[in-house]
């Protein structure tokens, strides 16, 4: 049997199906589908992908075949119609068009009305009875042609049709009659002629192949190429083309054209949802020169729109019309976008898809198609994108506000939030009654209080997981970061971006979810969970292996956690507890203190605070496990830095200010990421760690008690390399809880784990993991290091490189699963070898990430844990993993 | 057969031999092994190691058959020399001593003549007829006796000791009567009842098993612990006990003790070379009391000695020490240093083992003897440490010079110095013509025209491979680095160091060898290479399978590289050539450059500078390769940092001064080691890469035409981190060889290659490679990343983890083989499987490191590339890497 290299469509019936979306593109398959449920549908054929990847691998020759079954298939068609291609009695039109496995809008090419020449074209108007209709047709198709076929560009025609609107004194293309129209082609052939030196060509036959074949290489072209880099699609897909007959919703005052959705896109109300016009072609619904109307008697008078409806104006067609969006949702079983034309009171179907929705509509389309028992729960999760779940917990800005936008930086924490422009976290704590968001070159550990008071936060330095991303997002506050182009001039309080410059004071808008920062007070909409979204969240819960735990260290972090449904904390950082006013000078002190002696003095200040804090994260958390990470950042990072701080702090430590500068100036590190920190610095300060394990364990104790139930708190060291320091740091815990147990006759309970974030300890995991009960893998640094980029420095190459596809994600958003990801896999291999009952999760940014996430289910790993506000999503993105494996396993079965 | 627990030797006989240093210990084995070459040795027996793990294995329990086979054994003893243990008449003494596998000089214990108490004191007074000689050897076994078994210490009878020298009004103990030593022994006695409330055992056989025991358990004394965990010796090796009958170099005036070398140990010259005391013991030859006299006549000449050597006063003993050293000499092959003592005119022998040397020695003696045709060159190879040839390429301190030492800091970069203090690099080339000690906070690239002008350099931050570190080991220059006292008062032009105070312009002497700073100027030897030299670096290249190449960018380098036998560069920084004062300012004119065009303009300054750099280095390296690395560091570091320097620039680049410092802001990094740098710079500008590209290939076409010859510059792109990065460099630097073929009318040949430095490069080496001509493994980054470990910031805590047995060994000087070696294993495995004519070699620091070496001998790489003054100690490393290598397979086959 000889190849078969076309696929025919229409009336009932069709050689494809919706599934062979390979094989014949997206379009194409959806065609052959509605022709199956014997919808109407305009007759014609596709052309297979197989025959593009043929094309392009045999030097631009077709198949021998594909002439001959073209033919076939045209027959058909002109049976079907009763019109004939080329025959200028009964002229049959088509559409040629692209359509690629996966839908690349824009970036192929569409010829519409081929078949037409001078002799079919007077056959149109004839058969037609409508003159003007069959040389605005022709005119158009030239045009068309001209540009993606002969390569004349559009501009050409464009030029020629404004000098005949001016000749004429019209200005809209609607009020050229029949004759400018004829007068138009003439002119468009002769400026064709004039750039190719040949003729327009006549032979429908030509103007086809040509047609195909101009489509072929526009999967070559630089947009497509583009694209697919961009979109990870496969050169060697290939495109198949559509070649369709023309129907005509602009031929008479019986014809229409709209689009419709079979629920309303944007609520997911159950609602038939569309517009059409009547006598006009699709682009005109799009294209806003005329007022779409409503297709519902309902949405009119929602709207109190004057226009008729169609289900007034066209009611048989608008009952044939529901018939067909009730098939079509109930075959596909989601919500779709279709497209329809009218031709002389005929109804024809051009196209269906799944159509896009805001959050807020996926999430009640998905819980309202089960109770109508038309997907399953498992369905309802995999329909739902997780990331798309941020718009619904933070306020967005009011889609129909008018916004200045005078510069753009990374959409570094999602919300929207409008206040007054200030310069330090001093400021924005004094002026916290007011909104304000603060303004910094790149944020750092002390202007934590400051973003606490501040609505938003927006630096002209720094990438997405800057330490004002990571914060921003830990609080759920609005955060634009690395916005280049600002000049920031902290002595005069201003900023300036697009040569505007904002004092101090003055009222900006950031929009946390683009990135854009706007002049004034952009209005903004605050979010609502509905009852569906805890439908969601619930099924998400019953389908999910992965635990999710939350990165937090302050009680409101640790309630908000709860309340998104954490099921514990998996990170806190102790340092941010180090920053509060009556709590940073005892550090520095300690800090400066030459002796362990009066180190440890100083540092035991700190212990009933810290007791007290973690106290309160285990009340809130219980009986949920809480994570504690020991002291993590250099030393330097508590330091003063101006003049009037060096001052304070030597006055409280009681020694000189030479001291203190020296001290700082000891402590400075050239490379801070690398150096004195983490376990390091519980090795050379076990003053340290020794109090944060004391204060944890009376904390334990304390609650323990209250509750009558165990606390078990997880204590965590951080940046090891390697067996022994876990081994000393864990005998200097062992010792503390040994303590405290005698203090308080409490039997304590508690693991010890460490952070996994150095690619050495990855390759160690083995001896890691003898004295460690659980791993948590640190991915932000773990990424840092595997990839040799520091996260506070990688605006400036990164992005650049995510835009020229040497990089596809940022690493630091979507695991790095090639480098950073065989890391994990390896060290969670290694380690579950040399301990089978190890724990293992991860706390870096990655946690919240869906794709990270899945990547996390892969790799067998126990939990993942992200900031609070991720946790609905790191929810959703868990049980679409975990319903992805076993949909492989069954297939693997 | 019950358990042999104990071997005999003595009379020309032993139960064991010179191989069996596991069982029986270093000395039990050569004493065996002498006795078995029919040399005099005094009879004794050996307890194997065995018994010491059996002894921890048990509860300090001993084998039940150990009685009886030491009850034999001393039977044996008291047959040879016809006395007998504990018997009053003719008592025989034993010496007690520990004796592990490997050397553990001064660790455990030792107890001589054992076997005394009041009765055999007595015995031995009149067998000897020498009371004082008796109750000499008494007194002090009781003192040796009580404070290593009985633990009464020391000082208890070093008072009773001094008490009776005042009391006797005189100072040295050799003064004191044999009456007063009998007063002695009877208060030592008292004390130990005093302290014990028993008395010292009067039991000889107890006294024997006290001390066996006591040998053993100094096994696990604090002292012996320590000593393994630096040293890398199992606890589970044990120690042995030698157990030896007495003999007494102190009996009479036919008596005599001695040390001796069968060759110079300082020279190498082939002359019997030692001293010896008339009437004394082995201590007295170290203690320094009397002034040892030389053995042989010709040593007496030489050194204008008036005592008597050996040679002369017992000439019948000397020809026989004669005969004993040269069949030891023969017989081990090697130098040996012998212990003798002659008692009553017979000659025994106490110890040989092979004789620590200096380096010229150790070369000389390694030629020699295979001249003599004693040893094979392979064996000459295999005896030289490598490390040691440093001393002989670097002026040393002299050792008799007087010094005064301020402050210690690390060995940085062998060699020793004198000169004024400065403490910027403008004074150091200022004052160029005086020898200068350049004093920094630490160095970087912008110091290196200073670092060149001075003589040494000292830092007060920064590691072993500090920047400061680094750059001087290339340049053969001595270095002081993270010398951390040191407080340095840039103002004042100042440091102080333990309370002294040094001005600019005042002379202080580095140490580079061992981190000393000292006052004033110490007089130093400069180094002179031998013929022997030359032999040995020639017999090395004949075994060595790795290529050496050096570490050089300016010509002087490249000569000194070449002089000690490089075969060609592997590393030349073109950053370093970035710095001379008129092209600093192109360099800064480029960074400030907005547009790329401008940028173009001004890195083409440096076009023709650069030009003449690499052909210059061509011209010196023909035949052998250069890899040149492009630009690496972040540009920040070429920015001006002064407020003089700023305008300067600003005004070149015809700027406003707050342009560059908006600028200098931009470019700030928070982790420069992590930052935009590397590879990363070739993406963003490529103006910088194409420029240096086109550089490289003029240099080369020029060149070649010179030499008549193809000149092959092996290109490298610095911090890969996937292949997309070498797929686009590679493109441009293709196109600039293209252009420069078609401007000169020459072929090209070239490589293209990759530094492999971040783990994810490593992993991804299989992608990478398909793009690479070669690897080469920056070694001093990849510790970095993979440790997460700052070589600048790394002082702080890495010379605490070492000397807490946390890491081993520092990772920046032997490669740490467990981490970033799996990561070399694994990228040379994966790059190989992809491209199997990958070039791999390594030119980090480590490349210069013997270890490090053997690593990269095991791993099959193709090259080391180090500084030139390490080509010698890398040329021998890796001549012993291959021997080792061989003699595994060898043992395998």
């Amino acid at each position: 049997m000889a190849n078969k290299w076309v696929y025919n469509f229409g009336d009932g019936s069709a050689d494809g199906r919706g599934d062979m979306k390979e094989l014949l593109g997206g379009k194409g398959a959806n065609l052959a589908e509605m022709c199956s449920l014997g919808l109407p549908v305009p007759p014609g054929f596709t052309i297979p992908t197989e025959v593009c990847v043929a094309y392009y691998q045999n030097k631009k020759q077709h198949p021998k075949e594909l002439t001959s079954q073209i033919q076939e298939s045209l027959k058909k068609i002109e049976k079907k119609l009763k019109l004939e291609f080329g025959n200028p009695e009964k002229p049959l039109l088509v559409s040629v068009r692209s359509g690629a496995r996966a839908s690349m809008p824009g970036m192929m090419d569409t010829i519409l009305n081929l078949g037409l020449n001078d002799k079919t074209a007077a056959g149109l108007a004839k058969m037609s009875n409508n003159e003007r209709f069959a040389y605005d047709c022709y005119r158009r198709f030239i045009q068309m042609y001209s540009d993606v076929v002969l390569g004349v560009e559009h501009y050409h025609f464009e030029e020629i049709l404004d000098l005949k609107k001016q000749d004429r004194g019209i200005e809209l293309d609607t009020d050229l009659t029949a004759e400018d129209l004829k007068d138009l082609v003439k002119s468009y052939k002769a400026k064709v002629k004039e750039e190719l030196g040949e003729n327009f060509p006549e032979d429908v036959n030509e103007q086809l192949w040509k047609a195909i074949n101009a489509v072929f290489d526009s999967w070559m072209n630089a947009r497509a190429i583009t694209y697919r880099k961009l979109h990870d699609i496969p050169e060697s897909w290939g495109t198949a083309v559509n070649v369709q007959s023309m129907v005509f919703g602009n031929m008479n005052k019986e014809s229409a054209t709209g689009v419709a959705f079979t629920r309303d896109p944007s609520t997911g109300e159950k609602i038939f949802y569309g517009e059409y016009l009547v006598n006009a072609q699709g682009e005109d619904v799009v294209a806003g020169i005329r007022t779409p109307q409503h297709i519902t008697i309902e949405a009119k008078k929602k709207n109190s729109s004057d226009s008729p409806a169609m289900e007034e104006v066209m009611p048989e067609i608008f009952g044939e019309l529901v018939k067909v969006y009730k098939k079509l949702e109930k075959h596909y079983k989601d919500m779709q976008d279709i497209e329809f034309t009218v031709q002389s009171g005929k109804l024809w179907m051009l196209q269906t898809r799944s159509g896009k929705r805001t959050a807020p509509a996926a999430i009640k389309i998905a819980v309202d198609m089960v109770a109508e028992g038309l997907i399953s729960k498992e369905e309802a999760i995999r329909r739902i994108d997780p990331m798309s779940l941020d718009q619904l917990l933070h306020p967005t800005l009011d889609p129909k506000a008018e916004k200045k936008v005078i510069t753009k930086g990374l959409p570094a924490s999602p919300g929207a939030a409008s206040g007054i422009v200030v310069f330090s976290a001093e400021e924005a704590e004094r002026r916290s009654v007011e909104k304000t968001i603060l303004v910094r070159l790149e944020t750092s550990p002390e202007d934590i209080h400051g973003m606490h008071a501040a609505v938003g936060i927006l630096t002209a330095r720094g990438g997405m997981t800057s330490h004002a991303a990571v914060v921003a997002r830990g609080m759920g506050k609005p955060c634009v970061s690395g916005a280049g182009e600002l000049r920031i001039d902290y002595k005069n309080k201003t900023f300036s971006a697009s040569n505007i410059t904002i004092k101090e004071g003055e009222t900006i808008t950031i929009n946390g979810g683009s990135g854009e920062v706007m002049l004034g007070a952009v209005p903004t909409i605050e979010p609502k969970l509905s009852g569906d979204f805890a439908t969601v969240m619930q099924w998400a819960d019953e389908f999910r292996h992965l635990k999710i735990r939350a990165n937090a260290e302050t009680p409101l972090d640790a309630r908000t956690a709860r309340k998104f449904g954490a099921e514990g904390i998996g990170l806190c950082r102790t340092e941010h507890m180090f920053f509060d006013a009556e709590r940073i000078v005892a550090v520095r002190e300690m800090i400066l203190a030459g002796e362990p002696e009066t180190r440890k003095k100083a540092i035991n200040k700190l212990l009933p605070m810290q007791r007290q804090d973690f106290a309160e994260l285990f009340r809130i958390m219980a009986p949920f496990p809480v994570t504690i990470r020991l002291l993590d950042p250099p030393l330097h990072e508590f330091l003063p830095h101006t003049e009037s701080e060096i001052a304070e702090v030597a006055k409280a430590a009681n020694v000189d200010i030479a001291t203190v500068k020296h001290r700082a100036n000891e402590l400075h590190e050239t490379n801070p990421m690398l150096g004195h920190r983490g376990c390091r610095l519980g090795i050379s300060f076990p003053e340290i760690y020794e109090m944060q394990a004391e204060a944890i364990f009376l904390a334990a104790a304390e609650v323990s008690r209250e509750l009558h139930d165990g606390v078990i708190p997880e204590i965590m060291i951080p940046l090891v390399m390697n067996e022994k320091e876990l081994q000393i740091l864990r005998e200097l815990i062992v010792g503390a809880a040994r303590r405290v147990e005698k203090k308080t006759g409490t039997k304590l309970q508690y693991l010890i784990g460490t952070m996994i974030e150095l690619p050495r300890a990855c390759l160690r995991a083995g001896d890691i993991a003898k004295h460690a009960e659980f791993f948590s893998f640190g991915t932000n640094d773990l990424t840092q290091t595997t990839l040799g980029v520091s996260r506070d420095d990688a605006g400036s190459f990164l992005t650049p490189y995510i835009n020229k596809g040497i990089l596809e994600k940022d690493p630091f958003v979507a695991i790095d699963e090639e480098g950073v990801g065989e890391l994990i896999q390896i060290a969670a291999e290694r380690g579950r070898a040399a301990q089978p009952a190890l724990k293992i999760g991860i706390c870096g940014e990655h946690g919240g990430n869906p794709g990270s996430i899945k990547f996390c289910q892969k790799v067998g790993l126990d939990y993942v844990s992200c900031s609070p506000y991720r946790v609905p999503i790191a929810r959703l993105a868990a049980a679409q993993a975990a319903l992805e494996s076993k949909a492989k396993k069954k297939k693997a079965a």
